[in-house]
């Protein structure tokens, strides 16, 4: 019986043992999961600490007796990987206090990511917004506290910083970037969501984290000091490659190198996830991008592959989303600033539109920035701030720019038109028209 | 100077005159319209009638004034076309007492559609929902009665069905179809919406009206009698291109057929929005998609030939959309049966799904057909039933149609996730892996 070895049990993992075991019944695959948790979502930790649900086991699409009776997977949580040896095919695991040894044929790397810190003395009030196994002691320890600094102003720092300001406290927030998101979206953007930010976070823009201190309530950055009752450090995470530095050959970030079978550059090693590098569709050039529908996907990848199905992952164009109360803030592709960092020659149209006929109530405001190459007009990315519809805009342009749509193909949409939902020209479809037209 | 001659002032009439001053600054461009309105929405009509709104100048996304004024366009509202003579390049209306001749060197057939009716005894309590010029004597009209025959399902049957049912009108809603919708979704899809409608509406399904009779109190079907106040006719709508029967060469329910610049078999005759045929891009044969959206870029591309510069108008894929309460129904492309039809052999996959993550409050179902190509896997169609980002949804398979998308496309779409809208796993790219891999 062919063993493989999965290490790490979140979406890439789980996602991947699930389709071994239904495509090749005869394998056997053993999951190491170091935490309690398995299929768990850590996009989900800021409204857990706004208080917007209650039980931790809601963070697990399935709890792990589903996957060891319902699956027949080995899997094995909190188990901790001592030492990986990819020549040999071998792991040691620490369980607990015992320390036991397993081989294997297939190996599927998906350690996913770990939080990047900046220098602190201590972890007693320095806290990261990561895994749900550790959520509900973050949410005690913070809810327990009044004025809190929250470092970085991506994604994470951003959920984190609405959901403790929703919670009544006070927040410092404190970003090196010019603007919230500012790796995101562009300049001009951000004009459309970050007046509603200042007026509810003490946002401090420009200035670079030297240190955290005193036991994490003194923050010291490039322009002075905050005195707080304690420090969310949210600056971002890197591929959880360490165990395989020198094993395996890495790439952005060091993520784990992979061809488009999701196999790295050792034979039979797969890996999938946030730990894994991926290609950009519009770059042309190696990415990393470490969100969960990613993750889920380049497992199902990997599975089919160590179960001898070939299937190929084909890149990723770069989608992101967040929101900032009932504010919607997104792209795909390459923000105008990145692609000029590509040295693509770019044209763009930004338009301010309204979600719903005119003469239909409850009408929001829109506003798309589109960027195409100014050589053969293909699409090259979106933003998109709205309060309604723009996930779905989103997604319109994923497929679009993986498909090598130009503006013209985007103009030429025949898109639903619905008074109560949409305009019949739709702020996609004018976007495209100002590149493909003029107006 | 040469001359544009416009014939109708809606949707597609009003974006071709307005580009064609724009592109050709030099061109003299008339538009008669015979009604006061320009620019008109009758997809409002439904919400209007439900009190939604009450000024029935919204209808109109410009007045007639700016088109005159501001965009210097020889607009004539309430003005009729006594006859056209295509061979001569030549018009007759009449304004009122006064018949007038224009000569002009490109026409633009804009004339849109005409409501479809059945036999009845006299317009006295038989009305039509279509036009928004009568939209104020029609809900006079309507909110005077209590109980009233609806004859039709399709979309502005239920549409007109819920505007008066919320208005707390007793609706009897006579469809010939099996269940409500059925040109537009498939039967299992429907099982999603009926028995809200069922709850709310007197609903006669699968039988057809022979005649109205009692000036519009009485309707006479194959299987029975209604008394009732009032009747609304709304089974639908056929191309108004009466004034060039004989003139030129008609298709799809008599509607104009054109080349893909939108000229007709007469030089320098060009049809534009519900008037004119279409071409279906996945059924290759010719189609008839009587929606604004399209109109309105039919109307663009015609003021770019006219104005000597090439652009092609690719195609629809038969985009639609409604509501019945809070629920939207919609498709993109081919349901199974019309597939079926077409001689497609087809996969297909139903999907029922969350719009949010189990931990987020406020999720909705959403349910998802999609429908494939067994032979290439080429995406035909897709069905959607749900309360919360439907539209992007559809526009994602609109575009992704468009482009030739195939499942495994769809499956590696690299969705936008966030818990407060959206699932890790979307449901079209699980209606996607359902037919790509099986589940």
């Amino acid at each position: 019986m062919q063993r493989v070895l999965i290490i790490g049990g979140g979406a890439a993992g789980m996602s991947a043992a699930s389709w071994i075991r239904r495509l090749s019944p005869d394998m056997k695959v053993t999951v190491l999961e170091s935490t309690q948790m398995v299929s768990h979502a850590p996009c989900g930790v800021p409204y857990f600490l706004e208080g917007l649900f209650d039980d931790p086991n809601l963070f697990m699409t399935y709890e792990p007796s589903f996957f060891i009776e319902k699956r027949g997977i080995d899997l094995r949580i909190n188990t901790r990987v001592k030492e990986l040896n990819i020549k040999d095919r071998h792991v040691t695991v620490e369980i607990k206090d015992k320390v036991e040894s397993i081989d294997y044929d297939y190996l599927i790397l998906a350690t996913g990511s770990v939080p990047i810190t900046v220098k602190n003395d201590g972890t007693e009030r320095v806290y990261f917004v990561h895994h749900p196994a550790h959520a509900s002691e973050l949410r005690k320890a913070l809810w327990s506290l009044n004025k809190i600094a929250v470092i970085g102003g991506g994604i994470l720092g951003i959920e984190t910083a609405e959901a403790l300001s929703v919670k009544g406290k006070k927040v410092v927030l404190i970003h090196r970037g010019k603007y919230p998101l500012n790796r995101m979206v562009d300049e001009d953007i951000s004009s459309f969501f970050l007046p509603k930010m200042i007026s509810e976070i003490d946002l401090r823009l420009g200035e670079a984290v030297l240190e955290v201190r005193d036991k994490g309530r003194l923050v010291i950055t490039d322009k002075g000091e905050y005195k707080v009752d304690g420090t969310v450090i949210a600056i971002g995470v890197r591929p959880n490659s360490d165990l395989v530095k020198g094993q395996l050959k890495l790439g952005v970030y060091d993520s784990i190198v992979t061809n488009e079978k999701m196999e790295t550059s050792e034979k039979g090693v797969f890996a999938a996830g946030d730990v894994a590098q991926s290609f950009n569709l519009i770059t042309k050039q190696s990415d990393w991008v470490p969100y969960a529908p990613v993750a889920n996907k380049m497992g199902f990848v990997a599975a089919f592959n160590v179960s001898g199905i070939e299937k190929k992952f084909p890149g990723v164009v770069g989608t992101m989303i967040t929101k900032y109360r009932e504010t919607l803030v997104g792209k795909v592709g390459l923000t105008s600033a990145e692609a000029t960092r590509y040295n693509f020659k770019i044209k763009e149209a930004l338009v301010k539109h309204k979600t719903r006929a005119r003469y239909y109530p409850g009408s929001k405001d829109i506003w798309v920035k589109l960027i195409a190459n100014e050589k053969d007009s293909r699409i090259l990315g979106v933003e998109i701030v709205g309060q309604e519809e723009v996930l779905g805009r989103l997604d319109v342009l994923a497929e679009a720019i993986m498909k090598g749509a130009t503006v013209e193909d985007l103009f030429f949409m025949e898109n639903a038109y619905l008074p109560a939902v949409a305009r019949v020209w739709d702020p996609l479809v004018l976007a495209a028209r100002k590149i493909y037209a003029g107006d």
